[in-house]
């Protein structure tokens, strides 16, 4: 395995309504949350993306300081970044989107450069399973892991092209919602079942505030969602997750279901900063120290004694 | 401490629908589920409950032959036992009351055994709880630990002696819903705080298929929820959580932040078996080998090395 992970998914501005306040526009982007999530960890990480004229330098400078290499990220003139923005509800699990500007992303014709074709690592972030596939499609060789995340629009509307994409994945990560709308199983132990069987040896499960399960087949790893007092903004928690995810593995340079239990919680412990500020912001300043307790205090979470007598 | 017992609650008959099937009338109540999760350990476990003469023989026997002490069980002649049928749909996370009949409910006048007057362990199931007090108030002497159950209808309808009940117990066992009724709190670290300044020193946020969370100052556990093939009946599974919970204690003969998150374990396992077939029948069947094996699988099911570098 080389250190090189090679990552697909938006570059982009948001603007964000919380119970908690409201934000003009930010950076965010699944490739953004997924590219400084792995600065925190030894890998030559990738991005491909593109933005319009209108991406700010400012911008630019924060990912090339996080030493993510943006060779892949094309800038398109005279067009607009891609434009979300959405308001999470009181409870913050659920959301409605208030406008979408696609934009650049209408004309978003992926291109893996040279030095990433040998990727051991491509995470393929939420995105249309064409430009997924796209991506797989130039590779030079087989990556030792393919990582996928999507959602339910794409399940909902291009459900062909995601199942050829699901069959050549090694790593699906969806949360529970999606999980049972693409099985059409309640149980998600079952529905773990049908996706591997569907083509991905590991399927990892997300539950939001409730933590998330890693499946390989008959081995079930369950991380749980560690307790905070203050939801700020669940904006990028989930490409945070895979974000680290991913980046554990590659720095490990070892893959197989011990290393991703440790993944996951690492995964896990990235989308907890995430989550605790408006955007990128606690993603950004974030520690490796922090990092480190924060992954002690989800061990202590779980950890007991039996004495059963 | 000694090992004696003392359960309030419900000793009651029970119809049930889930989408795999519909029983006739069944032992039910949240005593009977407290009784019988409490039977598999070394406790002198006495019940406080109220039937009619239309309660069977046999279901007498059975929970005599688990070493269930009955004589606070009082029985009406004439009167008919309390009923309740309900239907789960088909997710199992909600349910739909079908019908309620009180029956001898309406005219029970908890009386606690002189034998169970200094028990060390006191477990209100959920009941009125102008009931629950009733019998903190014939105990002779503080017990050890107070755990008490409730729900949401007598959050609604009876907050005021709910609220003088809860000052008076050391620990608190009820769901997320109910926790963010009681204090108006979304955030489960902030209703745990506000719970705690209640009264409790120990609060148990039940979570159903996500496990449970186990709360005492500024120590958290989270207990995960087994990921099942299969939930059949979700039935008791609250009842027979707190009844292990409370039992493992009693056996220890120890209260303590460390004991407790062995316990939360303890009574989750037995919840999982509970659900897993209809009624009490799982719970009456189990094995202390198999729940030592289920305990064993909740450990499996966290446990992560952290190596970072």
């Amino acid at each position: 395995m080389n250190n090189k992970l090679l990552v697909l998914g938006t570059v982009a501005y948001d603007a964000i309504e919380t119970p908690f306040g409201k934000t003009g526009k930010i950076l965010g982007g699944c490739a953004t949350y997924i590219g400084l999530a792995a600065s925190h960890f030894n890998t030559e990480c990738g991005l491909i993306s593109i933005i319009g004229s209108d991406f700010e330098e400012e911008h630019l400078n924060l990912l090339k300081e996080k030493n993510l290499n943006l060779e892949g990220v094309e800038q398109l003139q005279g067009e607009k970044t891609f434009f979300w923005s959405g308001k999470y509800h009181n409870d913050l699990n659920t959301r409605t989107t208030l406008d979408t500007q696609l934009n650049v992303l209408t004309k978003f014709q992926p291109k893996v450069p040279e030095n990433f074709k040998n990727s051991s690592v491509v995470l393929l972030g939420n995105l249309d399973p064409n430009i997924q596939l796209e991506v797989l499609n130039q590779m030079d060789q087989k990556p030792d892991l393919i990582v996928m995340d999507t959602m339910n629009f794409w399940i909902e509307s291009y459900r062909e092209k995601l199942d050829e994409l699901i069959a050549r994945v090694d790593v699906i990560s969806i949360n529970d919602e999606e999980a049972r709308q693409l099985t059409q199983k309640h149980s998600l132990v079952e529905a773990a079942k049908d996706l591997q069987a569907m083509g991905p040896k590991y399927v990892v499960i997300k539950k939001g505030e409730h933590g998330a399960l890693l499946f390989n087949g008959n081995n079930i790893f369950c991380a749980p969602g560690l307790p905070l007092e203050e939801v700020f903004d669940p904006t990028g928690a989930g490409d945070s997750f895979i974000g680290g995810f991913a980046a554990y593995l590659v720095q490990r340079k070892k893959i197989n279901f011990e290393e991703m239990k440790t993944a996951v919680i690492v995964g896990s412990a990235l989308a907890s900063f995430t989550v605790q500020e408006f955007g990128t912001s606690a993603l950004e300043k974030m520690t490796f120290v922090q990092l480190a307790q924060r992954i002690q205090a989800f061990k202590s979470l779980t950890e007991f004694e039996i004495e059963l007598t």
